[in-house]
């Protein structure tokens, strides 16, 4: 054994490392396998002892005992623990080794690492992994971003490990340069967040506003998953709403009242609304989402604040035929604008840090494996397969129908839900960049007035190019 | 003249330093004035040569001429030219002279530099200036931030440069230290930037869902300027809806229909956003309002969208009493929202930072000088001087007691403005911020859930404190 080397290592055997490792041994590899505290490696090797694993309690034998060139996968805690263990195994590294960087890692970081490594000929790649603990061990989506021939050398592996879609797919593609995979990471978990507002909106109106049960909403959820909603999330949705309280004094109450309505988060939402800001890309039903996470954080706030604020003098019926539809268009018409919003951000980026991306391709690579996993990604894909350089979604004939058809509804649940004082943000949002996306004109004319007013920043006009300053200061 | 030491010296004689130096100038003090280029000093002293000023065209020349300890306000480009300045600059001073940075700079740059300079013992004070050019002439609001002792010493100036408020109080105070100065200019500028928008869906519905021409709109904002919305933005829209384009063929033509539809900015309101994502404060209002200049620059993908994107299949006729009213009431309902949600970022700034902003007097010195001037500040002061923890506005009676009234107004505005498929981003934030707020239980349970379920997050109680997990892979 200790002559054997092993095909890649592992550092960090919390569980989304030693899932990793696992994945990739249960491929046919040997796995050289690392953790600072050697108590982790301990437990792998107890638990796992009969598998092609390669252990080493310092990092030294570790590095040596992974065939050359090397690939490395780091799987640590973003930040500062990633650049610890970068800094300590660098100097044991050989030109052309990999370091691939598995971790929740901003995309800025990674670009940055992969230039200042890439000066001692060490290929780094910043790989988004989504799929969590389950995913990692039986089939993750991967998003793998840096030098093209490390990912050509390392292919085979992930290609293996990651998920299958049905039509035998891998779900792993090469990204684009440095950062381009911790990027597209970054906004699927935006989408992520913009997706699970929307259901949550959705869950609220139907059962606060329109009365259904949680036991209703269950089956109209699963309903909902036998069409062209279908995804994870719908599917889960209506999995949790079958399940009851195991802790309470009551087991028959759904474990959804039992759960404390504070919406946390892990800041990668965050950081796919800071780089929409940066980008210029409208992205309202992503933002609102993380925003709804912060106003609901605030609980004894809202709690006073319910005291005092009080809701719409009357609350109208629903005026439509069947709210369960609508919400259901409502809910797809919202999707649609919000996976319009993060493609759209996305070709900006990538203009921004010449990445090439692939839209096509990463629609694919997240249609199975990953938490936002949907039907609909093939439509996504068929959309940029059709018109590569599409600047937006709604420009799709397939998607663009689907808005203009489900507009009423959405439009309808909406004006519901306004009337009837349930906050529904992310929907708003999206109606909002609908009416704006199709708009001829904004009032953004009458906003470059201002503008040109108080602070002589000049505008453009309609009949002509250039810049201009109207005298506002002269008598008329 | 060579004997006199100046009282202040000013770097940098583009616009805005040069008016500020000529107000100070005009308050009885001499000014040193320097310009990396000699024209613009030449150009200055060519206009201004009977004036108390000390022109230098050699930086050494520049610091020599003004009295010990120095103070030196410097007006030059914010970023890499600020640095350059500061570094050419410091090697010249003694220990106990003073730096103020009157540019537009992040305050980030702002907290690194006051702490790198103090080092070498000079104090830096990073000034928010709002008010334009006439402002910095006349009478700016200046949001000052630093070295307490260094304010101490140089407020004589401040105050008598600053604008006055109707009760004769300058509109200038201590912000903070390092950068709470720059911070709370930034923020002004996003609470401006809502302003804006909830003025420009304004005029959109008005005109263009409820058919009045501009000149109805010129009349209904001079009106909307005599109540309690009255504010500068207010008035100068009134007054742009008067004024009639001077450069195309038809003279008779509203300026504003001759102005191209793209709303710049210059990055102040992206600013406040990605500070409102750090700070996790839900600041939909100004967000949106940013989104919205996003996609007002989007002028050509949504004049390809208009054609594919139709709007709703029918639109509805108002059916409120007086839409003129309710969009004042919806109007005044967003801006408290707003700013609502401005003061209750800069509260969870304050604590981050150590900041203790004083939020009543933040209040006070915008009430004359600057851009959101308005009457309604006045009661922000009175709030705060009641309750100065006070955790949000909408807490305050005052505001509250507008929020409930003018929450039907608001709703059915919005309701009008989805169904007809007018945008109205910054509203229907303002309108979902309210209801999540006072929101005793959001649907963030279920997200909670399925955070829990798929990433095995953990998740909250409501009847017992701890972090849980609930076994959703058992079968039931």
């Amino acid at each position: 054994m200790a002559d054997k080397k092993a095909n890649i290592g592992v550092v960090g055997m919390a569980v989304m490392g030693k899932n990793l490792a696992l994945n990739i041994e249960s491929r046919g590899y040997t796995v050289a396998i690392y953790n600072r505290s050697a108590a982790k490696t301990e437990k792998v090797m107890a638990d796992h002892g009969d598998k092609n694993l390669i252990p080493s309690y310092d990092i030294k034998d570790f590095v040596n005992s992974i065939e050359a060139p090397r690939t490395i996968l780091l799987m640590v805690k973003a930040g500062v623990p990633t650049d610890a263990v970068i800094n300590e195994i660098l100097p044991l590294l050989d030109k052309g080794d990999t370091l691939i960087d598995g971790g929740n890692t901003n995309f800025h970081d990674t670009i940055a690492r992969n230039k200042e490594l890439a000066k001692s000929g060490i290929n780094f790649i910043g790989m988004g992994v989504s799929g969590g603990e389950l995913g990692a061990l039986e089939g993750p989506s991967l998003m793998p971003g840096g030098q093209k021939e490390a990912y050509d050398r390392v292919a085979p592996i992930l290609e293996k490990i990651a998920a299958k879609a049905k039509d035998g797919k891998p779900c792993v593609a090469y990204i684009g340069p440095d950062g381009a995979g911790h990027y597209v990471k970054m906004v699927h978990n935006g989408i992520e967040y913009g997706d699970e507002e929307l259901i949550d909106e959705s869950f609220n109106i139907l059962r606060n506003a329109a009365g259904y049960s949680v036991d209703d909403l269950a089956k109209i959820f699963a309903d909902w998953n036998k069409g062209e909603l279908n995804s994870y999330l719908i599917e889960i949705t209506a999995d949790i709403l079958t399940r009851k309280d195991d802790l309470g004094a009551d087991k028959s109450k759904p474990i959804v009242d039992m759960i404390l309505d504070r919406g946390a988060n892990k800041g990668t939402g965050k950081w796919s609304s800071e780089d929409a800001l940066d980008e210029g890309a409208p992205q309202s039903v992503i933002t609102e989402s993380v925003y709804a996470r912060f106003v609901s954080m605030l609980k004894d706030e809202r709690m006073a604040a319910a005291k005092v604020l009080h809701g719409p003098a009357n609350k109208p019926a629903y005026n439509g035929s069947d709210i369960v539809e609508d919400m259901r268009q409502a809910l797809y018409f919202g999707k649609i604008m919000s996976y319009a919003q993060g493609f759209e951000q996305m070709r900006m980026a990538s203009n921004s840090h010449n990445w090439n991306l692939k839209y096509g391709e990463l629609a694919q690579i997240w249609r199975e494996g990953c938490i936002i996993r949907a039907q609909f990604l093939d439509e996504i894909t068929k959309a940029f397969e059709k018109t590569p350089d599409l600047n937006n979604l709604l420009m799709d004939p397939f998607f663009g129908d689907i808005a203009n058809k489900y507009q009423d509804a959405a439009r309808q649940i909406l004006a519901f839900a306004t009337e009837y004082g349930i906050p529904v943000p992310s929907l708003a949002g999206a109606v909002s960049y609908f009416d704006s996306y199709r708009a001829e004109i904004l009032p953004a004319n009458l906003l470059q007035a201002q503008r040109d007013y108080f602070g002589a920043h000049t505008y453009e006009r309609v009949d002509r190019p250039g810049s201009f300053h109207y005298p506002w200061y002269k008598e008329q």
